[in-house]
Parts: C-alpha cells; structure tokens; sequence
C-alpha cells in the first residue's frame, strides 16, 4: 500500500486535545476505505501537523480528513520509508 | 529529549541509496552529541525528505546534517508524538 505524509502548515488554535480528537474522528472515518492514519507529529506554538498515512492514493487518504473534521492538509507527498 | 521533524523540500538527484547514504553518515555523526536520527521518509521523484529526529535541541539536529553530508533541511519543527 503506497505510504504518504501530509502536512498541515498552520492549524489555527491548535492543541495536543484538539489534535488527539481530529485523529480520533480519521480513525473511525477511515474504515473499509483501504486507508490507515498510523501517526502523527504537531507543535502547538506554530499550528504544524504532519500526518504518515497508508492509503490506496492520496485522494483516499485527503477525503478522510475531509469527512472526518474538514482540516485538509496543505500538502501530501508520497513517501518511502528509510531502512 | 525533545523531538523534531525537518524538512528537505527539494534535494536535487535524490535517490534511495543517495538517501540511505547519507543517512547513514548521520547515524556516524550523531555519536557523542545526544542526536538521535530515528527515521525518515522520501520522495524520489520531488526530492522531498522527511527526518524525524530526537536532539537536545534543532540546531544540535541540523549541526549533524551539516557535518555529516552538508545537506540542510529547509525547515525544521519541535514535535510532539500524537498518542
């Protein structure tokens, strides 16, 4: 399954909670879609969020913030992990 | 330890060994300054690299790139780990 990382470059109001809860909601949105949110990085003080996701594209891996809180990343490359 | 996430936005003839080679050098590098390079992601085809790094602090992070491969990051963000 190809591996993507997302970026959001400024959430406005960010927190640890409100991050947490977003990652809940593509948790449950992302169910029989193929699509697997696995982690996620954030900093408070800047509004930054990086997201590593498996997903069959990076449509399928976006419609899932979509539907789940709406906060679309900026960007979303796909990735190779490092050995 | 705190954590970071750095960003190569564009690495010019990336490739996975390149990466993997200088990674590699990060890893000889970091020995003795508390630096630990965890993992990373990539892109070949936009030059894209992602580094995931605890460090006592970002410039101890990008003082390892530097001595090890000369390749700075663009950007690079204190993390926490989402749960």
């Amino acid at each position: 399954m190809p591996l993507f990382m997302d970026v959001h470059n400024r959430v406005e109001g960010l927190t640890a909670d409100a991050v947490a809860g977003a990652h809940q909601k593509d948790l449950e949105v992302q169910q029989g879609r193929g699509v697997e949110y696995q982690k996620y990085w954030f900093d408070e003080a800047s509004g930054r969020v990086f997201c590593l996701i498996s997903a069959p594209s990076a449509e399928a891996a976006a419609a899932v913030h979509r539907d789940g809180h709406g906060l679309v990343a900026d960007e979303i490359t796909e990735v190779r992990e490092g050995q």
